[in-house]
């Protein structure tokens, strides 16, 4: 099972001015499209702290993406923070360059626009077809790296962008809910752990939608990954009607 | 400057199912309570990943906030998680016990309920005002570890009970925006850098709202800590101010 980590890259997000929907849309992304998101890490913009962000995430995923900090003020330093602590140099990237340049109806780059074409060499630069700041595809040993700019439409953009080198053709989620009133979280989690094993390889999961003991109602969720996507499909809905089965057995009813 | 980290744990955060707004709204609570956020991290509802995230936040913070894996299902692991990665054994705690007794009408408590009683003895329960299972507060080696649940009015009323515990007298927080049409972020970013040179100990942030080169928009946030909660208020203001002049001077607009 390939791995991912999430990277996001804001003091505006630790102190929580701004929700981190980018790292959700990154990470629903990266689960469909095959991987298992191990972790999520959100750091201040400060180059140790970056540098930290992405040796840990490597060490464990076999892609990063990274959001935020990639643009043109002195505190953008993702890529910097990046190079340095997989031991490589800045150089400027001439396709990069050109991107800026097109965006920018003066030819004047100033220094905070080149810095936006600055890239270590095992990056290539991927059209921004929103904003500026380009983003970037990394390959080193064989795990993907990927950068990109913290404004969401600029994110999802280049995210879309680089589908095609992002997919795992090979492997396939699939999830499925239903809701169950009724019974209480701590009635069904004895069921939660019966299903996962009466289904191989699946995953169950109650959220608690109501207050656990005047009115409780959860929603079971139940996901998976598989290389045949029919099988994976067939084997989450039989489980689906499992736990149903298992919630009329306690009292409960199903919505679905 | 007291540092604080925040944990999410939970695979519905790392999939994108679920919007991290827990980690913001404790984001926010903690800087405003004097703490300067350092790192979030989101981990799956595994052991060794819940054990790696609050080791790693306990190196680098003197408070570390969890929400998450606190329930009755066997996928709530935050407490055994932290339990086990501090060398710390589980006791059921009797205040704890109470608690969650009086929330079931049955005095049948289940293993799974029993659970959510259960804590190192280093550790405190806090009521839940909202649902089932207690808080947790934590003092370890001069650092405070609080653990909650991931239901968000859960978290929330918890979180606020445990205000006393948590703020710090002696720190404020103080933050501001100006809006700033018709100068480019690029443009803007040297007078972001002599900003923070004029005034010390602020931080100057430039969120992009609109496409950088056709209609640029600037919010120019301005923020910071201090003891003297009136010196800092004026520092902030001053320092906006300054923004908005130097706005002007490059031929933009300030809006508030």
């Amino acid at each position: 099972m390939k791995t991912a980590s999430i990277i996001t890259v804001g003091n505006e997000i630790l102190k929580g001015r701004t929700v981190n929907t980018n790292a959700a849309f990154i990470g629903n992304f990266l689960t469909y499209h095959g991987y298992q998101v191990k972790r999520g890490i959100i750091v201040m913009d400060e180059l140790d702290e970056i540098g930290w962000a992405f040796r840990t995430a490597l060490d464990v995923s076999d892609i990063v993406v990274s959001s935020g900090g990639l643009g043109p003020t002195f505190d953008d330093m993702t890529v910097e923070g990046f190079a340095r602590c997989t031991g490589q140099n800045l150089v400027i990237n001439e396709d990069a360059l050109s991107m800026i340049r097109k965006k920018y109806s003066t030819s004047d780059l100033t220094e905070q626009r080149l810095k936006m074409a600055k890239m270590p060499q095992t990056c290539r630069p991927v059209e921004n077809p929103v904003g500026t700041a380009p983003g970037l595809l990394c390959n080193m040993e064989g795990k993907k790296v990927i950068i990109l700019p913290g404004v969401p439409k600029e994110m999802q953009a280049l995210l879309e962008a680089m589908e095609d080198e992002i997919r795992l053709p090979d492997m396939h989620y699939y999830d499925e809910s239903v809701i169950i009133s009724g019974v209480m979280e701590s009635v069904f989690a004895p069921y939660v752990d019966r299903i996962m094993k009466e289904f191989d390889g699946i995953y169950v999961k109650s959220h608690p939608r109501n207050v656990e003991v005047k009115n409780p109602e959860l929603e079971i969720e139940i996901s998976g990954f598989g290389e045949d996507e029919a099988a994976l499909k067939k084997k989450i809905r039989d489980a689906i009607s499992r736990a149903g089965e298992y919630a009329v057995k306690l009292g409960g009813t199903v919505k679905r």
